[in-house]
């Protein structure tokens, strides 16, 4: 883990990353992308994708608030990506909830080159074929830990695999890495989710051919900058507030020696 | 009324609030409803709104930015939720503004069955027949009282009628009740009055055999969190924030004492 | 200039903001618009937008996600609010980024009468044919200078242009003006560009027959409230809820000694 190093890349660098997502956090998900210091950009018209998707540092797809065209985009946008070498993850919002969603997110695995999956365990547990439960696009509950989720869903799926909750596990299928950063706060705020996958496209940019390492550094960064949105946060407004300037204000010197991390 | 208990049951069992919504709000709504203790679920897909709708709780239609698959959406979850037992909410943002926005409003209670329209004067008195003037999304007037105007759409419209405004009025056609919680500021961020309607749709999911007292106690709860987020908020960015860390800190025990309500 | 007395015409007045816009910053623009003080509504269905823009006081077109019946909705909105005597104001969000978003632009700008233009330097130097870079939506850099790239963009596009950056540049092609309100936090927030072009909306449309004057008055207006903004911001979270609140708290009498304007 190098998470220091590589927050210092992405505020050199300014990584762009493309993000084809849901109405709900579309705002969210640019403002967490650049507090923590790289560039989004949105665009999901079919006569666009292509061209923007080959020209990012990375592209994160999440299915959020679905519709046909936008699977569509998210398709051509995958294999443009791919195509240019551009590092793609996606986040399977809901899967397991509707049809709809548990298809998209299948197909989108089957037929895009993803690098990495970021999920609630319910989400990740469905596209693995195992058991869980899921309440609209909140986990309820998943028969596996999550240390043996992620790493079964690495190994099905064929991809790095980031399962969030009170604590996150990160697998390639065969080493497994759980982070304890973070704050309850997080799960008051919708999106929170949403961001963490961002902001792992902005790791990912700067570390393409290390994605188990890109996903856990990208939940350290944000579980520690959910701890200092936490310091005086009343509830889930200012707590929400705080995220955005404590993402800013993350010290690439002090990360690692913060980061909760075993495996 | 019982807004304590009723407020107690949500945080308990978390319903599931389906909210087929604007672009303007979505984030907004997902995260009044979050922090009042209740699961949003945002989702518009003419593929997966009747599987979505028929496990909530409640489905919370909202027309501000309306397209037309959109309303071929809320039509089938409509449906769909009353299929299931499922309560409706219709907000019909901007009803007399434009025709499409009044015609769908209409078309919506006409062909679905729906439990509460909640909106402001110039929108509801546009839906029940009576004298208006709205501009964009916002009321300018209306011929009659808050009162009489709940009451005669509660009548004409045959559901429970929730007219916001300084006070707000809710009626079923026999009782109508008045609620004077609340602050001038509410009025100055965009999509509080959807706020208030998804809060509807929170209170309607453990209260649906009560319509009636749904909306007061949504609208109860929603002014007095308005209250406490007034105190110390310097305009609309501050008290926008304060409003969702009030919602998530109303406490069940006393709001009943808080109530300003008659009738 | 009479930047106060302008604000306090939208005070006054409330004129309506007709925007179509993108859904990054949906709820942005909306609250800047609220919280200076004019009425914000959001409408792009092609069945309500000609009848929504013939009523405004302007109408605001912004490109920030494009899909093929928006573009559909915009001309028409144009083109309706232009036989009504209501201006419009473009915001050529990517422009240079992708063929579609520069295409876009040049088609809104061949087939509407647009009467200002507000972008960064590079999409304002794509439409008027000069050099520039773009990375996403962000301007890296432009071979003019902003005075330069205002005044020829002005001429190329016979329109007013306002280019913003560290330093602000307004044309009309034979009167230049440079502002130098604002903080550099701004840069720092996702859609701050897009609520500037909302404002110039709010200022033209109390001063139709003076768009220039609208346009840096509006720049004035929203770089001043960003530097109230930035006192006690602790970074972009706490920046953007502030500038909500010194929107609504701008004295218009003293806007005009605050302004940094020359030229």
């Amino acid at each position: 883990m190098r998470a220091g190093a590589d927050l210092a890349a992405i505020r050199e660098r300014k990584p762009l990353v493309h993000q084809i997502t849901n109405y709900v956090v579309m705002n969210e998900t640019a403002n967490a992308t650049l507090s923590l210091g790289a560039l989004p950009v949105m665009a999901h018209a079919l006569e666009e994708v292509e061209e923007m998707a080959s020209v990012a540092g990375a592209l994160v797809l999440n299915i959020g608030t679905l519709s046909k065209h936008w699977i569509e985009a998210m398709l051509l946008a995958a294999k443009a990506a791919h195509a240019a070498g551009v590092p793609v993850v996606l986040d399977p919002v809901g899967a397991g909830a509707t049809r709809l969603r548990t298809e998209t997110a299948q197909k989108i695995l089957d037929e895009a080159e993803i690098a990495i999956v970021r999920g609630n365990a319910a989400e990740v547990a469905t596209l693995a074929g195992r058991e869980a439960e899921i309440r609209g696009v909140e986990s309820i509950g998943a028969s596996d830990s999550g240390a043996e989720l992620a790493a079964a869903a690495a190994a099905a799926l064929k991809c790095v695999a980031a399962v969030t909750g009170r604590v996150d596990h990160v697998s390639d299928g065969e080493r497994t890495v759980a982070i304890a950063n973070g704050d309850a706060l997080l799960g008051t705020v919708s999106g929170t989710g949403c961001m963490s996958t961002s902001i792992t496209g902005c790791f990912l940019a700067v570390a393409r051919d290390r994605p188990l390492e890109a996903a856990a550094e990208a939940l350290v960064a944000f579980g520690v900058a959910g701890e200092d949105a936490a310091v005086g946060a009343k509830g889930p407004g200012s707590f929400h507030v705080a995220l955005y300037d404590a993402l800013y204000n993350l010290d690439p010197a002090a990360l690692d020696s913060r980061a909760k991390v075993e495996g």
